[in-house]
């Protein structure tokens, strides 16, 4: 199956997410490790969809997640600066999930600056993660 | 907001809803009316989505569902046989819903056919519509 890039910026405006996990961890100099990932989730029924946007994007993987859902998951720093990113600066989302979007990228500007290593960046990036997915 | 068809399948293989509600009508010679529906619903903050469908389609409502959901929907028999149909035929959804909308499109025949008025259409519609939106 052939994707279109205008279709998948529809599916991920519908069904995408982008999320940051910022999580407690001692061995990290700022003490926490930040965990930035682009979901889609389908039920098993249309997992063929999934596989088709692990091929376009050249990267991330596709699992069960909960019972009947399949995710097409991206957690790489490397393949969402280097696929993910590029991909949704390119083709813009329609719905407010840009905002989301938006927010994502500046926090991946921060790790590719080493900034997410320092408290300072640690905060901004707590910062702007909690203005994400909130459905407002 | 200008929207691209492309766009639009993929939103709807995500969002997207094609319905048919089947409801005891005693004034019906069948004793049944049918009442074929797509909707797209979507939180209030991308209402301007909603709008740009129905401007794209040149048909439908938006209107506020539950709460913080609003949906766009088109009913009118004569718009979904115009507008929705015709353009589902033309750009194929990828995902399954696909077979729902193949279903729906079946029935959109039988009613044009003015079948939906008799016992068997009706018993066909039932058949088709117990099909559709089961998620698998």
């Amino acid at each position: 199956m052939k994707l279109d890039a205008q279709w998948i910026i529809g599916f991920v405006d519908g069904e995408g997410c982008f999320y940051v996990g910022i999580n407690p961890h001692k061995e990290m100099t700022a003490e926490y490790q930040v965990l930035p990932e682009f979901t889609v989730v389908q039920h098993k029924r249309d997992v063929q969809i999934l596989h088709a946007l692990k091929e376009y994007f050249g990267c991330g993987v596709v699992r069960t997640n909960h019972g009947d859902r399949i995710s097409y998951r991206v957690r790489s720093i490397d393949h969402l600066n280097k696929h993910i990113v590029p991909f949704f600066v390119k083709y813009q989302l329609k719905t407010k999930k840009r905002h989301d979007f938006e927010k994502f990228k500046i926090i991946m500007e921060v790790i590719r600056a080493g900034d997410h290593l320092k408290t300072d960046g640690i905060e901004q990036i707590r910062k702007l993660a909690s203005q994400m997915n909130r459905g407002s």
